[in-house]
């Protein structure tokens, strides 16, 4: 079921990707390419044929939203360490959409009016409407991911979040949605060489935190953390998928070709009239 | 003051298309192509151009907010006849830009909550903030427009609102929101063959409101609240430019060239690090 445009795929993404029984993310190189049969040259022109059929799918799928025939909606949620590209995918994957098509969200750190609510709270308000492209640029999983190294939340109380977040996710999978979870996997190495670029230009300053850093000394805990995160909340109605990331033109296929895949598995279908066509185009002749 | 990545305007779209002193609506030739000395296809070599420079633009604004610096956004207001593409606008102008530094608001048939409140209401919580590009589909022209020709508000109510309006777009205007407000203009005979286009083409049908025809035989009030909406609410901070758009490729580069005008006027610059430079790529190298 690889996605007409991507040729060059030896397998399906969602299956070559997937978080499954007995996945280590330990055994994950972040600098692999899996599955894909060709270069950074050949994902460049894979991306573009990509984007017009992601194109014509997100149409469909909000044509088929206003009918009132579906509820369907496709929610990419997004995980990752700093800098590895998740800003990126936003820009040349989804950016490829129609804006019009597409409801984005970013979860910062959470406001104090958002922690006197269940951590679900935010996230609640942020799923897509039928007919859109959600996209999560972090999640929920930030609350046993962050939470869990930084000790912000009680055990007891962060044990009970994986179950509570399976739950979520299948009522809102239940509801239409049909939801992407990504995480971006690099390397420290791949990390340090990247923020170091951001400190060598001056238009990067501003992406630059030192908190980024001493996020980046707990990056064991963090690995530790995603490896639980996969062990518990990769499930049947939204598994997870690790993206090797070193590679950005990877990664960004990858994505795509998840999209892609899910958009097919949804099967948009353009509308029959709810009005007569013969009679509207008589009444818009004479007018 | 023309955007450097636009070399066929023979003058300033801002100056071309603004609603000044005895405006005249019915004066405007929807086909026209003020001001630009070039066609279709120079166009779509300026359009790429300056998306390129769009992008730069949105992405020292979005840091710059970053930094504290400043309030600055933009906002894009369109208004417009069905039809006369503010979609289209959205997909190729807007959607150059990295979605992150985007925020998209379309402004519907009110619901019975937001009737219950002043009409600005809905369209305060819209409003873009520090670092974002706004783009307002519709907007509380609305409450002036469809407002009166459907007689939907008391007369004193809708007269009450074009200074309000005056005073709210004051207030944003002052807050360091440059807003950007367009009209496209097309005749009716482009519409009637866009429409028709809709009607005979099946993956069109779902943009199709038998509606529209309703709408589109009150044209000439429509016309006569455009006009008093541009007499009323062009205001130094926040003027009108009516944009003619029966050719799609101007009123898209058009409305691009007054975008990156108002960029251009915002001037956003890349922020000084806030953070030792030297010291952190010490620590950097040392993590």
């Amino acid at each position: 079921m690889t996605a007409k445009s991507q040729k060059n795929w030896t397998g399906e993404p969602s299956e070559l990707l997937r978080v499954g029984e007995g996945f280590r993310l330990a055994d994950v190189d972040p600098s692999a390419t899996p599955g894909y049969d060709g270069g950074k040259k050949s994902a460049q022109q894979d991306l573009e044929s990509g984007a017009a059929e992601l194109d014509e799918y997100q149409e469909r799928l909000f044509a088929e939203s206003r009918s009132d025939a579906t509820n369907a909606a496709v929610l990419l949620v997004l995980q990752a360490m700093d800098s590895a590209g998740k800003g990126g995918i936003i820009r040349h994957v989804v950016g490829s959409v129609d804006p019009q098509g597409v409801a984005l969200a970013a979860f910062k750190a959470p406001t104090k009016e958002e922690l006197a609510h269940d951590f679900l709270w935010r996230i609640e308000k942020e799923l897509p409407a039928p007919g859109f492209i959600g996209v999560f640029d972090r999640s929920h999983y930030e609350d046993v991911l962050i939470a869990r190294v930084r000790d912000l939340a009680e055990p007891t109380e962060i044990d009970r979040r994986y179950d509570a977040i399976n739950d979520f996710e299948k009522r809102v999978s239940d509801g239409g949605t049909r939801i992407v979870k990504v995480m971006l996997h690099i390397s420290p190495d791949e990390q340090r060489e990247r923020l170091m670029e951001r400190l060598e230009r001056p238009d990067k300053y501003w992406k630059y935190n030192p908190g980024d850093v001493d996020e980046r000394l707990l990056w064991p805990k963090y690995m530790d953390a995603y490896q639980l995160v996969f062990e518990r909340t990769s499930t049947p109605w939204a598994p997870w998928h690790v993206v090797p990331a070193d590679s950005k033109w990877y990664a960004r296929i990858a994505v795509q070709a998840l999209l892609l895949e899910a958009l097919e598995r949804v099967d948009p279908r353009w509308p029959a009239p709810t009005f007569d066509v013969e009679a509207e185009k008589a009444r818009l002749a004479a007018s």
